[in-house]
């Protein structure tokens, strides 16, 4: 049921200020129309979910886990109507959609195996020393413990994987925290079906009403007053690095500051190394292009810098991503607004003096498409022109020809902090990559050999973040598992009595989990 | 040697700006007068450092582990003299330096260890699965990996355990990061003779020489310039709130934001239950003395308020604290200035409507002595002024007089974040005490129960920190192992060749550490 409610714990309410959804396909309108978050609405979020904390922080595992168990099933039983509504309201195709879904679900899913693994808590002990000269050492026992309210704003570009129900909330929620979030305002009725699904799976579990509220909306003021309000504790971003760096400067003004993971921005440069160029530059030119136009481009990892050195295999990669390009289709955008930036983008580098437009894709007959668009310049004028360095949001990438692998290098280590840098090289070009490495090390969250970007396995091992502007905290990522130590702080407990000590740290350890004793760590159990 | 200089790397060089450390005891001028080193200064350590990143990050366990324990041997070498000039700069008695010193060096070695067991990669390989359906899995390796060069603040509070070679210094030091030291201006002998420690370990270990740089001075300007430096990608801070905060906005500020880790302020909260209360009042008012008053109550974690239900129980414990106060020597203090504060912030205290003075210490007849101060209000006037709730660094303490442990708690939820809490209870307080944790626990990094919160023991379990604005990062600790989690940063690996994987993650596993496979962590091989 989609009728446009805000929910907030376990009600649901309209609100005066109302808003609609576009259908970027067709520009047209869609109903219903949705309710518009207010501040008083802010306001009784958070007071229900600081409400909720104690409760649902001190969930056992195995409830916890089943209460993220329970999201997922809940979402997949609302069927084909969030395929469908979620088509058209973000112009993505089907497959794409269901794909995401299956994302979502899976990564509730792991999340729930990381919640019974334990490993998040981290605990440790350190048992007492009574004889030790010329102190005893106490008995000191150390936990991670959920931080309190989280405040999650959804993406548009994933508005299931990364959106009401997406990585933020269910590392949340896994970590301990009650969730409210700021429904993103392009696809409204996706939102609320998946919020539906979770205060349902909240009602079910009989869990506090107040882990969990959704607030549809469309001002700046609201997400202003989520982020100021005093019982929010952290806060999870992914979009725009105008509306990340706000909240950012919101989060610091407050009485007590508190941290923000927004995921901003990226270019995600594509190295490419002479031998494989020799190889394979056209094959390479054609899938740069497919990575390139992949959800018309809409992937914080699409490919928007490629670095090599100039040379006629080089001219081979350009030729062949041109003719690729040039027989690539038009494809909707999420939104009139993120059309309009993608157009005034690419417009901005095809007009540059020192830049030459390379290709572009078919024009279609629709509104809000992208129409792809590969560029080229020299490593000279990218270094001169920092604007040049900067995110178009969409199917458009600049080539940059160098002089050598040091002009190489030089780029490089001139860029921003960038979610993903890309190697393309054979085994002769390994000697040369390892030069780059550390140089690329200190500017990405991840390094990727011989395949694109776009594409991010949710994975122990991923790391979905990066160095400032690609999020506005390097020290975490927000896909794959350990995106739930955003939410976590350790507290330590020295001689406390058994009974007042938290279940992780008892000595009995009736959760099973594995744990640090005197320095050294057990192996997981599961 | 002590002759004044600004270390830079492998060079001693004098400043023409000077400064000289004052004796707190005498009031007097020491010898030799100091280089009080300028923004020049700054660029040129931190170029150093940038310079050294890529090859000290790169060092091996074994190497780097005994890097540090070179500049702990180095520190012993100094001998006395070390120890006598510590007194003479901060009027610390010899025993408690030469306990200093040792902590100082159990650091130094215990992060050696640290970097051996290597758990503090946190290692994890998520093995390709290349028939895995609809899409394969690529292979996926993450490792922590140094966040560059770190600025280190040194507190005045332990010349030697916070300060130049102290815990920032060697947390970031086994992290992987080259360290700019902003010595304090308050013992800049003692900072020299340290540093010239580290730097002398540098050099006989064939490190790049900008691993380590010492800037002692006396300006804003000096810190405010190693914070905007582009190079420095982290600091690490102990002292003031108002010290901490500004450099918390200079960093935010910069182009590229990075964390500060400031621990800053915190009145350590003492809950004494009724049971407790009845079985030992006078036992316990004599050991909250002995903990206000050590060290002329400089250090982080005194105990500067106390809880309790109003009852004769608690008059016992006031009168035995006042009798221990009143027989209490005075002290002298760090410095002239730190004195002046606690001058300061008892005469608020004592000259307050609200509140009374319950007992002051003996007067001396030295300079800078700080005089014991314990002071009593109601619970109402504690809540109705804030700044009742304000640090007085120093040997002062404020006794809260609670309806009942309703108001207790009440008087918790109402604190502002801190370091520590300290409940005193009986086995039949238990039942009380269980409550109150979880109210206790949202604002702590530490709980400990039957004793005193001074005193932190350098531990796997230790958490020296806790949220706003105990420190400016809740998520960290600045004592035990934990705090090299503050230097680093994860990177993931994707399909890259092994040549090109750090060591730490490729198949050989040639550093023999514990690593996550698959989601599953091994246990620590050491």
């Amino acid at each position: 049921m989609i009728d446009g409610a805000l929910l907030i714990g376990g009600e649901a309410r309209q609100a005066p200020n109302r808003f609609t959804a576009v259908n970027p396909a067709s520009g047209e309108a869609l109903t219903p129309d949705f309710s518009s978050a207010g501040v008083d609405a802010v306001a009784e979020a958070c007071a229900l979910a600081e409400a909720a904390f104690p409760a649902y922080a001190a969930t056992d595992p195995e409830a916890r886990a089943a209460f993220l168990e329970a999201i997922a099933d809940n979402i997949l039983a609302i069927g084909d109507d969030l395929i469908v509504r979620a088509m058209a309201e973000s112009g993505l195709p089907r497959a794409r959609l269901e794909g995401e879904r299956g994302r979502t679900v899976g990564q509730l899913k792991l999340f729930a195996g990381v919640v019974r693994q334990g490993d998040f808590l981290d605990a440790t002990i350190d048992p007492a020393q009574p004889d030790r000269a010329p102190l005893p050492r106490p008995d000191l026992r150390r936990v991670n413990v959920a931080v309190g309210p989280v405040a999650v704003f959804g993406a548009s570009n994933f508005p299931l994987a990364f959106s009401v129900a997406g990585g933020d909330t269910a590392s949340a929620l896994a970590a301990g925290c009650p969730v409210v979030v700021k429904g993103h305002p392009a696809h409204p009725g996706t939102g609320e079906l998946v919020a539906r699904a979770i205060q349902q799976a909240v009602s079910n579990a009989g869990l506090p009403a107040g882990v969990f509220s959704y607030l549809p909306g469309e001002t700046n003021e609201l997400g202003g007053a989520l982020v100021r309000d005093p019982r929010i504790q952290a806060v999870g971003f992914t979009g725009s690095r105008g509306g990340g760096l706000a909240l950012v400067k919101i989060a610091a003004e407050r009485d007590e500051p508190i941290p923000v993971y927004a995921e901003m921005s990226s270019i995600n440069p594509v190295v490419l190394f002479p031998a494989a160029l020799a190889a394979r530059a056209e094959a390479l030119g054609r899938e740069f292009v497919a990575s390139l136009t992949m959800g018309a481009g809409q992937f914080c990892t699409n490919p928007g810098l490629v670095l090599a050195v100039d040379s006629p295999d080089l001219d081979t990669f350009v030729a062949s991503a041109a003719a690729a390009l040039t027989d690539s289709q038009p494809a909707t955008m999420l939104s009139p607004g993120i059309h309009a930036s993608f157009e005034q983008g690419v417009e901005a580098l095809a007009s540059h003096d020192a830049v030459q437009t390379v290709a572009r894709g078919k024009v279609g007959d629709g509104v809000n498409q992208a129409v792809g668009a590969i560029f080229e310049t020299s490593a000279q004028a990218f270094l001169a022109d920092r604007t040049l360095s900067h995110e178009v949001f969409g199917s458009s990438s600049v080539v940059v020809r160098c002089r050598d692998l040091a002009e190489v290098a030089q780029v490089f280590a001139g860029l921003e902090g960038q979610l993903t840098a890309t190697l393309q090289f054979d085994a002769t070009d390994e000697g040369h990559a390892a030069k780059l490495v550390p140089v690329i090390a200190r500017r990405v969250g991840r390094i990727l050999a011989n395949g694109w970007p776009t594409g991010v396995e949710v994975a122990p091992a991923m790391v979905h973040g990066g160095p400032f502007p690609a999020t506005s905290d390097g020290r975490t990522t927000s896909v794959g598992t350990l995106a739930i130590a955003r939410f976590l702080r350790p507290v330590c407990f020295q001689n406390l009595a058994p009974a007042l000590l938290p279940a992780a740290l008892r000595d009995d350890n009736g959760w099973g989990i594995a744990r640090r004793l005197d320095g050294k760590r057990e192996a997981s159990p599961r």
